[in-house]
């Protein structure tokens, strides 16, 4: 492979010093290396001012993210070999915490693959690329993944929004041919039927698996209102391991299927109901038909996706949980979550502290969890952290 | 009872608005309602500057922290019969999420009982006053755990360094008769003797266990240091659950002897052994003599007590990762923790990463441990959250 040369300006290398991978445009000392001719995805090596090589990387002249750097080892530059080896690290991290082959394989920036996202479904993988670098790579990475892991069937799912901002066209391809019609997954001992195509992400939230984990002891006997269930992750888990009656509130009516298939896969299709419609709607309804829950479980889609959004997002978890929380029984449990990586975890807190204020509760916060360990978070790249999942106990006030 | 009135200045009612107990001298209106000849301790009504009741607690003319509210309902202000039922709704949590009798009962103000602490190790407690208010109802106190309990024995462990702000002198009371020399744990399944006084705090740090349980997928096989190991909680459990050798560090040679004793307890002590000396000294010497770990657990107690030390105790957060990052194989992991509440959590982790960029090493955060819930957090008293660990993979430079 060959690598044109970028070169930074002067003390524009602290980010990257920092441990961070990304190089915005006007880091770069375009009268020396001009991004102009450059084109989108191309390898490059990555000098500070003084000339001292940093790193090798990609490029894309057409994204405010002009570059990554993606080994800064001289040694080993980001080629096929080094897709292999990074491939391998991140398995041996997942095949060390996880006895079954569900798991979030490769997750970007803190993989050390910048732009890659890698889902495990048994022997299938759902790949999502999402840089013109790693694009170019494709056939790289399709290399590596049959090397390392042999795989029934490989999806590209490049239908993110975000390929918008690297020029990226959206399309979907089977890779290997025979790409099945359902995925199944297995998350703490129950087994959920996923959609291999045309559902959220990649068809699963991994991110949450060890968070719905922590949700068991506190629905023992209880009846559970699953808000955003999607296909049913939370809440027929929550029936399966104990509830007493769990109702699912979605949007989709395909997902609400899903929910009705997902819960007699397990035997628990009596004491699951689905309730289609707009969260906030739906919760002001059960409100006025005097519903009340044990526990309420909140797990929105981001409400910010932009940044330019964190009012109006703010707003709308405020509303939200405050909802949730005129639903619960005396003595109850919200279990709240925001995936909005511009929703920070101590303003969430602070909306639904003032929404129990409110509303006249007293709050405890019980246990605070993140996205899972297949999800790591990069520490001097604040952009791999975004899940954060409130236990609250809701008192009256005291 | 009878309640002195405390009336505050105008718009002073903010932080009791938003969910806060706490209310500071300035924010009283002492022409109106003097602090002078009050008694610490002394019950008040709170009222807000146009005379409207906000709710009931104690003053303390002495303390920096003049009153704290306890009870916002009027129909249930401060007395013994709300101490019992605050201490039943204490214990209903606890009751729900753990199998056996060793937690934290009452967490001060998360629990609505501010000034006050209560461990549980089985049928004997440990109870800690640290206000004036608690002290004057220290006969309340003892009644509530006696029809709530009935425990075999009650030490009040009133020797904390916080009791000085409340002019509140040290002193441990054996309140029952016939406490014992030695308390037992049992934490997942590893059982500990504990000293039952003279030991760090109430004698065991029930905060962490849940993050010792979270431990366990690391350490299998591996070979494992325990900085600031105390009694060996966290060390001897590793050891238990699949280690193959710990090394415990500790300053304390009677913590050490505790370890001992632990380990022979749980049939380890072969795979367990202590290292007398001064952190930061063991960690230097260990790497001089070229001794390398696959995980290190790094749990000291708190850097920072005051808010004045927040600079020297952050260097010295810094100055420890930093040697537990150098005494690690090729992908190991970094157990982290700081109870310190003036460290914040994003603080510390950029500590460890900068000592990592240091020595040329890459993170990946794996997860985020916080405080076990038999330590609620309350929402609105940030002071209430202290404790956090890191659980880091530590991987050559990419």
């Amino acid at each position: 492979m060959t690598f044109a040369p970028l070169r930074l300006k002067k003390n524009e290398d602290r980010r990257l010093r920092a441990g961070h991978c990304w190089i915005y445009s006007n880091e770069i000392d375009t009268a020396v290396t001009p991004l102009q001719g450059m084109e989108p995805g191309q390898l490059v090596e990555i000098f500070n001012d003084k000339g001292k090589l940093l790193g090798t990387g990609y490029v894309n002249p057409h994204s405010l993210i002009s570059a990554r750097i993606v080994s800064r080892d001289h040694k080993h530059p980001v080629n096929g070999s080094l897709m292999v080896h990074r491939l391998k690290v991140a398995l041996s991290l997942r095949e060390r915490l996880y006895t079954q082959p569900f798991y979030r394989l490769v997750f970007g920036e803190s993989d050390g693959l910048p732009g890659l996202v890698i889902d495990r479904f048994g022997d299938y993988l759902v790949i999502q690329i999402t840089t013109a670098g790693m694009e170019r790579m494709k056939s790289d990475i399709l290399a590596a993944v049959e090397k390392v892991l042999k795989p029934a069937g490989v999806l590209f799912r490049n239908d993110t929004a975000s390929r918008e901002l690297e020029g990226l066209a959206p399309y979907v391809e089977d890779a290997l041919g025979g790409w099945p019609d359902v995925l199944t997954v297995e998350e703490h001992g129950v087994r959920f039927n996923v959609p291999s195509q045309g559902g959220q992400k990649t068809g699963w939230f991994f991110d949450q698996a060890v968070n719905r984990g922590r949700m068991i002891p506190y629905i023992q006997g209880k009846r559970v209102l699953d808000v955003c269930s999607y296909i049913g992750a939370w809440g027929v888990q929550a029936a399966v391991k104990g509830a007493t009656e769990v109702i699912c509130v979605d949007a989709s009516s395909s997902a609400l299927d899903a929910v009705d298939g997902n819960a007699q896969l397990n035997g628990v299709a009596e004491r699951v109901a689905g309730l289609q419609g707009d969260a906030f709607d739906a919760l002001r309804e059960l409100r006025l038909a005097n519903e009340r829950f044990d526990v309420v479980l909140v797990d929105p889609p981001a409400f910010i996706k932009r940044k330019k959004d964190t009012k109006q997002g703010t707003l709308a978890y405020r509303r939200l949980n405050q909802l949730a929380l005129q639903l619960l029984n005396k003595d109850g449990m919200l279990i709240s979550s925001s995936c909005s990586h511009h929703m920070s975890e101590s303003s969430l807190l602070q909306e639904i502290q003032q929404a129990a204020r409110h509303t006249d509760r007293s709050l405890q916060l019980l246990e605070r969890g993140f996205q899972a360990p297949d999800h790591p978070v990069h520490p001097a790249i604040a952009e791999t952290a975004y899940l954060k999942c409130f236990y609250l106990r809701v008192l009256p006030t005291f």
